[in-house]
């Protein structure tokens, strides 16, 4: 999945009508289009059509900002990116929407069940229990639907 | 560094009078200080100090449940567990000590300075801009007491 | 809207038992009771029946304190005091029941369904995107009620 | 303390010029500032001051509503209202200032020192670690202030 | 830094017999089943069951450091820990499920009905009308399963 | 104010390597750096610089993405965008530094001083008092750096 992600990177920078411009809108979009098909396995027209209806610039900012921008920079792997975007939306405890996408998002980016796992008991430390507990409740939904078993989320 | 503590995570778990008693609180706080002594580079009992005067039980469930049973868990490496922790922190907005003490316990733990650039700045995203804007301030007083320039925070 | 809140509104000052003294409940239960007329398009009773039966002081302290002598202050337009509740509910991120209330509240104060959408979108960058998103969702569940197509929500 | 408030609510409930109607303001304003007096160990004047200076209102709001309606009510004795108040703050854990006037007003009101402790402690598990750590950090200020030894802080 | 964790890892080795040890773990766990015993009425196998199929390990930190450690304490009675979780999650609003867990954990463990009405009542001066709104919302839901009525709500 | 704004929009409009695609960033760059200037009253250099100097990329971004495709937006003036980021800041109460930039924002905006008091008291309802409260404490702040009385404030 990373290494997916390596070569579709490369083949976005190369992409864009400002290619010499490295702040040029279309070579954020393809980045950010990229990154997001990793992370939603490949629902991304699926996952962004509800937003566009009533806002289509929030749609746009998602994928030319949050995902071209942001989440695509190559100076930290996709999972460890999933992951601590999995502790952030725990710690909120409000967007169980949103939890639910990047727990799916890290499985996609190729972090293994287990560390999921991890990440969201450990905030029982930093959030309290109730916020690790709804966090645990997401990921147990997400792992019912992929068929994870218990078993399998203990492995290393 | 990673490495290293594993091995003596392993070590430790052979250790112990109740090695038989996977629950044994003695076996825990070991973990716990030695984890804490990484994330802290070897200030814990200062750290822990003033929390003990006036509550020497939280000190206590610091050292034995927080560190001793969930940090310090082999099941994630605690470089990662301190980037997530970061995140969690960043995302409340309201702990800056907390925040400062794990920006260096991330990279006590051998996480690179990017790295905590890249999770503290992806909170724009997930958080809010105050939110990441208050951690990179967090991040760049560590950096300056740690003497790392704005150029080491750039390599990979 | 605004003008029929503004004669509302003095007709609520002359009324009262205490009316030499600005303090006395009695105006501002009236004043509360026409704010939240508004606010809620004349659904006040069955709004506040469901808090009654529970805890009838704290739907008087709705009307009395939070509409009475709160919300409905002669000092800013109830249009604006609606778009910063949003603004507040979006961000807090856990009250879907109060921001859907407080959407069809500036709606029926007279804001422009286009300014209600951009104060909830703008929230994706001082409270991060998975609360703007979330914000937005309950903003479409309202459009859709009030039959307001994304066009009409897009004219200024 | 809370004979004291008692006797004060029993004589505030006979003052006040509309003496028959039980939500006339003035009853509130007394009984708010018996409760505050209490609270704040007779400094409410100048707690108030402060806020009076940019928002008469506000300050009227919290003796008139939040004291005078809502914290004084008879229901409830004034120490465990206190102890919810810091369970509230230190759950918020960015009010320090409130969360130190309300650890002296859980003291003022008659609560025990190690109550308070326990209260914040044990918000760790509610609110994570660092929620109570920095709640404890405001209780070790207030004890020193107080002159109450950790000693005696452990007294039940 | 290997130095350090050797000398840790010496210390380990040093560590004595568990059953004279007030930290042992059998001893939190046996207070931790007690304590959850009574706020959950008798159910807590069927409330961890959930928790324990995907994390066993978050399950037993509620039951050992949760409940054993710090919630069954003797420092102060239950229900007033029970009254200040109540604070806690009516205050940060996005844990409907242990709200309702400790809305009954207070009643179970012998607070009066009138008194839970109070401490969610009294969020809306610290934590917003929305918060004590929604609170108030599961009170009600959990007075109605529980066959208490309003009246009874009301009797101190 | 708003009408330089205005200007300036206009301005940036026609601006831009790439300004047949709507998406170009020197489009938004433009406006961001614009509406940064009113904001900030001309200091947008000053307060970019410390950021840039950790995280170059989050200071682009606060210029391209939030001020130049959010916040500059024409749907809605910059006086309401910044009361509604006042009513955010205020209500996540943890980012003084950015309420006090947002609070100079809206006056610098055009907004009356009494809009702002407004906003932040308001809040008392919707976050609680000890958010106003700490909120108008930094209203209190700019205004006195600002040289504004307490009776300027209150006029509409």
């Amino acid at each position: 999945m990373t290494r997916m992600l390596a070569t579709a990177l490369l083949f976005a920078f190369s992409a864009g009508a400002c290619a010499a411009d490295r702040e040029s809108a279309p070579d954020y979009r393809a980045r950010g289009k990229q990154a997001l098909d990793v992370i939603t396995g490949g629902t991304t027209a699926q996952v962004l059509a509800g937003v566009a209806e009533t806002s289509p610039d929030l749609a746009q900012w998602i994928t030319d900002f949050a995902y071209g921008q942001v989440v695509s920079r190559p100076q930290m792997d996709l999972c460890t990116r999933e992951l601590v975007t999995v502790a952030s939306l725990t710690t909120q405890g409000n967007a169980p929407r949103q939890l639910t996408a990047h727990v799916n998002g890290a499985l996609n980016a190729g972090c293994k069940p287990e560390a999921v796992v991890e990440v969201v008991t450990q905030m029982a430390v930093y959030a309290g229990f109730p916020a690790a507990l709804n966090g645990l409740a997401v990921v147990k939904d997400v792992f019912a639907e992929r068929k994870i078993t218990p078993e399998q989320a203990k492995q290393p």
